[in-house]
């Protein structure tokens, strides 16, 4: 190639770049006020007021510090003894203290800011710093009691699934575990009525796991859940002590009841109740808030109950489908 | 203990040591090898060409940047008002503009140079770079419309999920709403012909919430999808406005026609139609290119409809399936 | 506003600041020291012992490094070719070798360390790392076999899914492809008998893809998952060459058989056998050690099989449930 092509070449690329820059220099501008009049014209889906709202990033941080107290060892922090523990761990909860009380103050802020007239204008952070220092001071006493739930978590996990080889592997990779475990610290902060950041740190573990729970369920101990993909647990659900849920299973809703101007009505028991020692397999639907699974029940796979109760000591399994079995149009070969 | 055992010990040690990396420096280099050639031998998954790619990280990036866009004040950015956000979103856009441009310019040359007897020579990046930067100016052309649809988004789900406490609680948190969100941004680039870039947006929304939707599907405003894990809406969906889907749900193909030389025919109608006002309950699988679903229909939990429509206004469940209640062998207790 | 308001707010701010301070710094100490308290009472969920575990970040960031070497020029590295290629996988693999060998050492001396009286204190790290070495090696050894078999995954994705528009966006974007590149990963340092190590792989592959497979299962070439979220393939699966699964499948377990003291009896065969050329449908679910799902055939969406084997050749549907139709009470709209 001679020099002459390459030269034609950068002077058309010049005049390229030039021309595409004066494009978008002309155009961008009109493009961010378009963006900016639809804050205006569409004003629900942007917070521009001085309520700071609580950090999902910083919620995620303080949940990942929580899991470091309540499982020692495992995870960021090796070697880890009796003796450096307290340091380790007094130093954890002393900033994880200061950082929550500071989220929960933007949600409490943000909760009593959110229906008012002028909102932001009425209050100002420092309000409600007294009330969130007090929840969570009663949050963070709760940990030792999640922390006895939780070592029966681990032990029904451990019992429940051949393929667990220590209770170990438990604690470090079963996603079951992830799930119950921020529900219990969720559960806690909802039980106190603290909005919002409850909801933010089980949705985080839902992307992680694909288990949803609602931080509002109330789950007795040695709970487990195998595998854990696509599993939905209910606000208003009740689950008594040692369940087993696998991948798939839904607790759920049915329909909303709705008031005279057809808004739905929101605070009411929607979701079922499982009794002790009941064993739910892959994909089983159980829906209604008066649907009561009985002690001691094996519900099978992919069957569905909707507002249908089952009696302890019951092994619910779908009608075994008629298969069609045909010789298949041809072998799928290459 | 003695010192001498020590002193052995340390000495075995360094041997173990020595013996380990001469074991190691003699065998490394002939796995490095192996693999090498095997970058000759099987050719088609390493891509050693001077054309770059498209970056993942770069384009997740660039997402994210969007979300802080159509939301502004939820997520990274607090105390924003209406003075500043122009700064803010202007900057933003600014960027994005410069970033996007490039990942594009590089979908398009890989594109362009896929396919040819010698790839990566026929072209330079720049050839690209005006139409990417015309895609990249339409497509953020389209920011307030998408906006405006995500408005509805959010009125939609609080207005069907009753453990919604607020639309900020919404935006915050639910995976629906990031898998629609996002969705919107990639299906304007789809419809701009932009390779593989709005693929791995949603491919990255499917890994963050379990929602698998093809930036090719065509969604209606007011769409709201529930829970969401294992949710599969395809290619050549279409939904009309007011629809609401939960977890598990996929809207499919059935079986793939092929040409004459049992290539899969790619670009047809695959997956189904719904029509506005339909309610699909978890798990329910709804295949084929020819189905519609009809007008403020509900189809229940776990139904299965392969290539049969539905009628305007009615309502779908499976045959209440005959349970098998016996007592179990014995209660499950330790 | 006069400035008296704004003293005494402030002053009102110092003392309410103040008694928080002294509130959170009486009651912070004894919620540390409960919480210490419950390591001794509920010692099976912490690990206080200087026996380092394998850090999952560490095993996190080697497996990226490997899909590196695997699929170079796709990820993070651009511009590589024939001549820098060597360079920078020798590079890579050099340093995943020394790492592996690190992490490896530390799951057998966990291992061996688990169940005796006096834990840790039996043997040192040193003692495990010539056999983590050879471990290592000979898992290394296997890259280029296993990158035959990815490339057969790549080209059955292609085939099988008419919306690939190429193999690149198989490689840039596919969960199915992602799941089964780790677990082919992960399957080799299982079959070493390396404990811990391919767990954490597998379930940190689950977290992003929804897919759970575990590192025990054994699965032949040209294996392509579609969608995929919510997949469970069980231990002791047998999966044979050129198999497509959808999303939602389950290949899983029945019941437990226990021996004399109620206890879980590991190590059997309790998941199925899919034999060559099947294609399974979105929710399936398969369970039993003994079913065996024969050449060619077809399961259908939703199809429940339980310890019940299909001969090759055929397709099994479920019985196509009777729908009700009828008119909704009435349309849902505003």
């Amino acid at each position: 190639m001679t020099r002459r092509p390459n030269t034609w070449r950068v002077i058309a690329e010049e005049r390229s770049i030039s021309m595409r820059a004066e494009d978008q220099a002309q155009r961008l501008p009109k493009i961010v006020q378009a963006v900016v009049e639809s804050y205006n014209r569409i004003g629900t889906i942007n917070h521009l007021r001085p309520c700071p709202l609580p950090s999902t990033e910083e919620v995620i941080a303080i949940t990942e510090d929580l899991k470091e107290v309540l499982y020692p060892g495992y995870r960021r922090r090796q070697n880890l003894h009796r003796q450096n523990v307290t340091y380790y761990v007094g130093d954890l909860l002393d900033s994880v203290c200061e950082r929550l009380t500071q989220q929960i103050a933007r949600a409490l802020r943000h909760e009593a800011e959110r229906d008012v007239d002028t909102p932001c204008q009425n209050t100002s952070p420092e309000d409600f710093l007294d009330l969130a220092s007090e929840k969570t001071l009663a949050f963070l006493d709760r940990l030792p009691e999640i922390r006895r739930l939780l070592a029966t978590d681990v032990q029904a996990a451990y019992d429940g699934d051949p393929a667990a080889k220590s209770t170990d592997e438990v604690i470090f990779c079963y996603p079951g575990l992830e799930a119950i475990t921020v529900h219990r610290l969720a559960h806690e902060l909802y039980r106190l009525n603290v909005p919002l950041i409850p909801r933010i740190m089980s949705e985080r573990t839902h992307s992680r796991t694909g288990i949803d729970i609602h931080p509002g369920a109330r789950i007795g101990a040695s709970f487990f859940i195998d595998h854990g993909t696509g599993v939905v647990i209910g606000e208003t659900c009740e689950i008594a002590d040692n369940v087993k849920i696998y991948q798939g299973v839904t607790l759920g809703a049915v329909s909303f009841p709705k008031d005279e101007q057809g808004r739905i009505i929101r605070g009411q028991k929607r979701h079922p109740t499982i009794e002790e020692n009941v064993v739910i397999y892959a994909n089983a639907t159980i829906l209604g808030g008066q649907t009561v699974i009985g002690a001691n029940s094996v519900i099978g796979a992919s069957v569905s109950l909707m507002n249908e109760s089952v009696p302890p000591g019951t092994v619910v399994t779908v009608e075994k489908p008629k298969l069609r079995f045909r010789e298949s149009a041809k072998p799928k070969t290459a």
